[in-house]
């Protein structure tokens, strides 16, 4: 009854976790973090770090049928408080109104990393 | 496939994200915080921000045609410990037994807020 | 329309929450910690506190007609980032490929704990 879609191009995880798995239309999408294609972090700007890891979570979105006009909620880790005006910025530019549900928490990230966002979503 | 519930009386977002979102019988509430009909965040006691945060997600659960006794996850943020046997007092007046799932974690808030609550609901 | 199943063995609950709800095939199960048959916290090292988290997670998916292996998502706190690696070969021990959707914060339990799981799960 649970599917763990994936495809060739979606990163690979080093962690016991599937990218996402899908139940029904339902799509549950695992904390997606600035890695590159073999899951290896990639340390960037806040701004560089966000973009990675939201296109890793587009490619998993796309792999499993949806996208993120799809995204129903997501839940965002934003490490240093004083990045959520960018945070906010870029979040605009890469989703688009009506926006999905959202709830944004700080300071509970490992030093490796400065963002992670997680989202449910549904198939297109 | 997915529904943007609003209404008149809830908070307006200054930020990239709907109040909540509707997929079948499945309504997801952004983080609600302690903020005034245009979205801007009143300072106010913990007890205070909670009722307010509180009082916001049921306007957005009414809207969307559920409530607060429709309940079936809820997650909170208190961000001072200390404030968690309050947080279990009001959380017992406000919710009602049987009671929805439930997770509280602490220190993940930004300097304005004392309290935040999202949830995932069913309808009426 | 929301079901809270709950059985002999599932640790009780003092404070407001029920171990888990069920809506249609999901199961919404509450952040559980190591805690005792009457919900008192059991201290212990990390990995002694995660496996009693999980057993107690166990004991309510088995009591709503679910299991580990049809857990669909689960997101996990762990207070030290130092324990991050005894989290994920404890993990691989007691889930299973293909393993659940997984996000994983830290730093925000209150002192009391060092360990605390909630997920998403699927009736058998």
């Amino acid at each position: 009854m649970i599917e763990y879609p994936a495809a060739a191009d979606t990163p690979l995880s080093q962690l016991p976790f599937s990218p996402c798995t899908k139940v029904g239309s339902l799509i549950f999408v695992s904390g997606q973090a600035s890695v590159d294609a073999t899951g290896a972090i990639v340390s960037d700007t806040f701004e560089g770090e966000m973009r990675r890891s939201i296109h890793n979570l587009q490619l998993i979105l796309e792999a499993a049928g949806s996208s993120l006009t799809h995204v129903v909620q997501t839940r965002n880790y934003v490490h240093d408080p004083a990045n959520l005006s960018v945070f906010n910025q870029v979040y605009r530019e890469l989703f688009s109104a009506p926006y999905p549900a959202r709830t944004t928490i700080t300071q509970c990230l490992t030093e490796a990393l400065k963002f992670e966002i997680e989202c449910i979503a549904v198939i297109k």
